[in-house]
């Protein structure tokens, strides 16, 4: 998850310059030490038109998380999955991915800040269900299409994509705010033990 | 999780009836809103000592963390593991309760906030390690035990554990931070999912 996954060109509007603005600050500087100003200083633009397109802080961020998942949304189609071995694979490595960039590494971090103000602030709560309702319906497409195709077991997918998205959020919780160091964290094991219990669960029997 | 559980009777030190006020407030409030005047506005004897006693919020909110661990290290043996299933039945019970009472979800949303200064804060990551660490090694404990009595298949006891306290972790997240009313995020479903999961990778073909 790089910058230019994101923010692929030159912006082309003010708000997707702020938007860049606040990913990187947020990256930089993380949540609690965010501020409007700090957001202004990687803006190119006056700070002033911060506060013209926005409330303040949190209504900026909640802008900011939806505009990532637009971007998520164009990114990933959901009409066909061809391959879908390959699909879940691509999901496990992204989700459980043995380490980060220290970029997508920061991001992740402030994620996990913004997520824990979802406790306490609608928008925020607003935000993030729908994240995980988008992941939810892309991972239960992908379960779908392949027991269709007789790749996987007759599993229940919304259960099961319901269980793996609470695996990887955790994952990337530990990750985030644990030491590294410490096997009983390891996103590596994880990953590991996941793949052996699919390999029971959904790929036994299905004939190859 | 009530008050009574960490708080058994009338606190007969002074931490102690600190670290109570401080669970009060912290439900109360959430991490954010919090101030050593709200700690404390629960507390019976003078806000001064809290001053006395710690440098601030931070310096008491991780001894606080540590003196939840404490307790929790007393209540759950390590050295007896009698029914390894329906010990991993309680751990399941507890980790993926299909409600939570109103105080335990308030306790439950602040810890969420707790365990986010953790992606900056070095004491509180050495104590969510520290947390993470002795549940992992509960449940490793559990399925060894298991394995040795023949309750479960052969297992890797160590990375099913970092999966199961994955999930967990996830599970709580996405409870304490999403619409509870969502489908997709009903722990009720990771429970189910994960029982189904469990049936098939580690009791099958154990002989019952």
């Amino acid at each position: 998850m790089t910058s230019n996954e994101f923010f692929p060109t030159a912006p082309d509007d003010t708000r997707t310059e702020i938007l860049e603005a606040t990913y990187r600050a947020l990256r930089e500087h993380g949540y609690d030490a965010l501020t409007i100003q700090k957001i202004g200083e990687e803006f190119d633009k006056s700070t002033s038109l911060l506060y013209h397109h926005y409330e303040g802080k949190d209504d900026l961020l909640v802008d900011f998380l939806d505009y990532m998942l637009e971007r998520l949304e164009d990114d990933i189609p959901f009409e066909t999955v061809d391959d879908p071995k390959g699909a879940l694979e691509t999901v496990l490595d992204h989700a459980l991915a043995p380490s980060m960039e220290d970029e997508r590494e920061e991001f992740a971090r402030a994620m996990n800040e913004l997520r824990s103000q979802a406790t306490h602030d609608p928008a925020y709560r607003e935000a993030f269900t729908r994240h995980d309702r988008f992941f939810h319906d892309r991972l239960t497409a992908i379960l779908r299409e392949g027991i269709d195709q007789g790749d996987f077991r007759e599993v229940d997918p919304d259960r099961l994509a319901a269980l793996l998205q609470a695996t990887f959020n955790g994952a990337m919780t530990q990750r985030v705010t644990s030491d590294s160091e410490e096997r009983e964290v390891s996103v590596e094991d994880v990953r590991a033990e996941l793949e052996a219990v699919l390999e029971t669960y959904l790929l036994e029997d299905t004939g190859e």
